[in-house]
């Protein structure tokens, strides 16, 4: 019942002439991402998303995973164990790992694209080797060679998993008020003590180990979250020559059960005097966490706007199907009982409104992980400073603003089925269930838009932000008696003002009161992502039209973009006003009642 | 777990200070709806639904309807019978029934508050008797003498339930495509011949007969929507003594699975040659099915109210609990490890929305059911015309846009729970689910609007829309001059203007090109329903001022609805004006591709 293709056209438009990757040729890795091959490794990914985990999406949900007291074990939904093993040898864990330790070294912007076809078809199941990744990059960026030697080359191959516990009952956002303690053993090794909840992955039956990343506090340090460490701790103790040892007091409590994402085991995760070890320095724990968050905050928004491609492609073939009605302007299906529901204004309408977002915000996503490659692998420092900047501005607007509008479009997508969204014989409502998750986790998105205004604007004086609105004046100013692009520049101008006027209100009024950050935060957030996507859109159509006026591809395929182009201009873009009203109308509306007001 | 109070207070203010209800003493049944008889009417009212119906609400999500196959029967969730017992028995079925069946005969006004809060507490449970309603409604306007007396008092009293059939797998929203048959069977009876899907209370164990209201075509009458008819078709046919017959052949072939509402049966219903009788006209059904279908979308618009109160309570308990983090203005909790969350400015944007649109919207949603009272028992003529034409064009708006918010708002407010809000140890995630049919049942939200632009504006002229805005610009004049009201007159004056431009704007375009109706109408109705809620905010904070001045009631009650009435201003009205933009943009973008570029 469920329809699914990657969307692979869009990754090649995308790859090869709005970011023209051909030209980064030079970095590490990115000479093996020539266009053949990304198209090869797409196609083989498309394929395994189709065939294995597709259809494994309903069942997973319907399923559940399954807690077996005895054994403190999870067993996942029939079918995702040897999925996973299908997985991790067709080298999927593998592909954007370092080649030291056995990964294929490709960039970060495609493992990008890989990761949204296989959270389209299988958010549920994609979670699983997307945390791995997450414990990778913290072992790899802070881990001891040690470390590094014992646990990557498992992540890198997918036989084990990683996860990360930060949650405990009393803490969720306030990692401050942890209790999991840690305590040295003499021997350079800590004893874990402490419950840590909504682990992902925290067990489950596909891998010989995991590698749990957990947060904790070693006694004596500071107070609060300056006393906060990282550790890892895994599963089975891992000998000298990497076989699995005596299993850890890491044992799963309970699962969670949850309005979606039912494939995917939620864990209650104790830790009894669990042998862990330190990763990078005492106390420095969130910084160390971060890097894992800041990494997988972009997964998130690439899940928001996988839901919303997947959500897309169900509602687009049921409007193509469906017979209701007749078109307002006159029969278009004679030969049918009455017209496909596609000719509705209105169903259009909620249709074009996903088809834009998913375009848009597919493209700015991987100019947005380029930057993560450019970071790293930029020669240039100045590049690697810039394309860091960036990627620290975008990663909470992007999280934020893609979970919401994934969410959303799913609900506009579920609209479309009209009765039958509803009932579980569509997939529509699984995937309003499943898309709910990705505003909530890895920072719910308020606390994204707290450190959009409240870090990230203020962080090396502005220097991001305006290296932001820089790259967006030379756009509008370059495009200046471009006849075609005039309404996009138009747009992009329009909302340039409303964001620095925001930006200026700010930088006026949330010194003097803090709350104006913070009631402006959600609004801010909105109007920088209109922005960015304005940007982007403006990019999208000058390259359709070059392509265009090369005669060059697909005609109907670049006049697409550019009608997709003029509908964000005229249905998305117009909420920036709105928003900046809203910002400017300042903290006292928000604040007014006292608690027991409400 | 869950917190529900019944909004007394909000309702005595809304009753008595805002509509000023004691004025319409001389209708009938509203001499009977004194202040102090209400108060006792709610307060039972309250403590049904808070003791009897909340606790079996997230128990029958759970446990949900369960169909036995052999019987051809439905149980419904444990408890929902005894329930049904105490609800009937209490008279909550014959409140506002034509005394001469056995109804109470108060005022649609207090059947619409009560419904909320019986919709609050358990929206599964409330449909039961909700539908019951919409059929006596059916039959009391259209049905004959014979058939009022064998049908009205066991509905009033609640002994027998009602269902609506419209329904069929091949057409929803186009009843033209209907294939159900009904054949005369010569003795003034009908053969009723067909399936029927999504029966809310289409068979269930809480009554001992169901007054089934089907659409059928009679043969040979007109193609299409004009050959409709309507038939009351009981479950058990009934004597002239009123005692119960033979089993009818309309029997219940399964149930849907669904997203939410599970404790209510949604069941396919087969009609086997039943027995069935004309209501009203032949080939007049779909009139006749107005009656019921326009009541129910009150109805449904009064359950987006109902869900978002009761989530807007317990994601405010949950705020003013859940201790995490600190104010970014300075400690507010010293004595404890953190702030409660309700502190941090982006907790209370979510709170203070969704507060802001209940007390708005409940205004005006009991400014409308008055409405429906004075249309059918005011004295004046006039007066049952304006009122009649209000109703009409109000109703669209507010279905699609109650239940949008109600939808968005259980989404706000679960997300106020952050990863709590996402397992089901909380009821937050039940809301959000329960809230979904809203936006989908009783005609899709995109039909509402349709019927808003193509329908409703057009009828006799204009005249309900152009009455709509004579009202408010005499509210605008009257308060010249008036410091006070200054910020709500400005800001109720910027969305009249809006809404008279798009007004324009249809006028000008549609008729030339009816997509231009089509792509603008879901803007046009959040247009209509935000001028809509700015003309009731401006009343409540003027009704509010002038008990402040008199130094009347509960001081903090009064200022708190003047503190919401200024976030309405700086929060929600700013949308008209990119409403407006997007009107403005035409059907072009909306139309621009093929079926096949999407």
């Amino acid at each position: 019942m469920t329809t699914y293709r990657a969307p692979v056209e869009d990754y090649a438009f995308v790859l090869n002439d709005y970011l023209a990757l051909p030209q980064y040729g030079n970095l590490p890795g990115f000479a093996d991402a020539a266009p053949d091959t990304v198209e090869a490794i797409l196609g083989e990914a498309a394929k395994l998303a189709e065939e294995v985990l597709l259809p494994l999406n309903q069942s997973g949900d319907r399923e559940g995973c399954i807690y077996n007291a005895a054994a403190k074990s999870v067993t996942t939904p029939t079918g995702f164990k040897a999925a996973y093993k299908t997985f991790a040898e067709g080298g999927w864990t593998a592909m954007t790992g370092d080649p030291d330790y056995g990964g294929q070294g490709l960039p970060a912007l495609l493992g990008s694209m890989v990761s949204e076809i296989f959270c389209a078809a299988n958010w549920s199941f994609a979670m699983y080797p997307g945390l791995s990744h997450g414990a990778y990059s913290a072992l790899h960026t802070h881990g001891t060679p040690e470390q590094k030697r014992t646990y990557l080359p498992k992540l890198v191959s997918g036989e084990w998993a990683g996860t990360m516990n930060l949650t405990e009952p009393q803490c969720g956002t306030d990692l401050g008020l942890m209790r999991t303690k840690a305590e040295p053993k003499g021997d350079g090794s800590y004893a874990i003590t402490g419950t840590k909840i909504w682990i992902s992955g925290g067990e489950q039956d596909l891998t010989a180990n995991t590698v749990h990343l957990v947060l904790a506090k070693i006694p004596g340090g500071p107070d609060g979250i300056k006393g906060v460490s990282l550790f890892v701790v895994p599963k089975f103790l891992v000998g000298a020559d990497g076989s699995l040892g005596p299993r850890n007091k890491a044992f799963c409590g309970g699962l969670d059960h949850k309005m979606g994402i039912n494939g995917n085991a939620t864990c209650v995760m104790n830790y009894d005097g669990a042998t862990g070890w330190l990763v990078g320095e005492a106390h420095k724990g969130m910084r160390a966490m971060f890097t894992m968050m800041n990494e997988a905050r972009l997964g998130v928004a690439l899940q928001g706007l996988a839901i919303s491609e997947i959500a897309y492609q169900n509602a687009r073939e049921f409007a193509k199907n469906r017979l209701q009605g007749r078109s307002i302007t006159g029969v278009k299906n004679p030969n049918g009982p009455a017209d496909p529901i596609i000719v509705h204004p209105d169903v259009r309408r909620m249709l074009m409104d996903v088809k834009c977002f998913n375009e848009g915000a597919r493209a700015l996503l991987l100019w947005t992980a380029l930057r993560g490659d450019l970071e790293t692998k930029s020669p240039d420092e100045k590049v690697r400073e810039t394309s860091a900047d960036t990627m620290a501005l975008l990663t909470p607007v992007l999280k934020a603003y893609f979970t919401d509008q994934g969410f959303a479009n799913a609900v506009k997508c579920q609209q479309v089925f009209g009765g039958s969204g509803f009932t579980k014989e569509y997939p529509a409502e699984q995937f309003v269930r499943d898309a709910r998750i990705g505003m909530i986790y890895e920072g719910a998105n308020g606390i994204q838009a707290l450190d959009l205004v409240g870090r990230k604007l203020a962080a090396n004086n502005g220097r991001a932000v305006f290296a932001f609105f820089g790259e967006i004046d030379k756009t509008i100013a370059d495009s200046k008696g471009n006849a075609f692009l005039a309404p996009w520049t138009e747009g992009l101008a329009r909302a340039r003002k409303d964001l620095g006027e925001a930006t200026d209100w700010l930088m006026t009024n949330a010194l003097s009161d803090f709350d104006n950050a913070g009631a402006a935060s959600y609004d801010y957030l909105y109007l920088m992502a209109l922005t960015a996507l304005a940007a982007t859109w403006m990019g999208i159509a000058q390259t359709a039209k070059a392509k265009l006026d090369r005669g060059e591809g697909d005609k109907a395929f670049y006049e697409t973009k550019i009608a997709t182009a003029r509908y964000f201009l005229a249905r998305a873009l117009p909420d920036t006003s709105a928003h900046l009203v809203k910002i400017k109308s300042g903290a006292a509306p928000v604040m007014a009642l006292t608690a027991e007001q409400f």
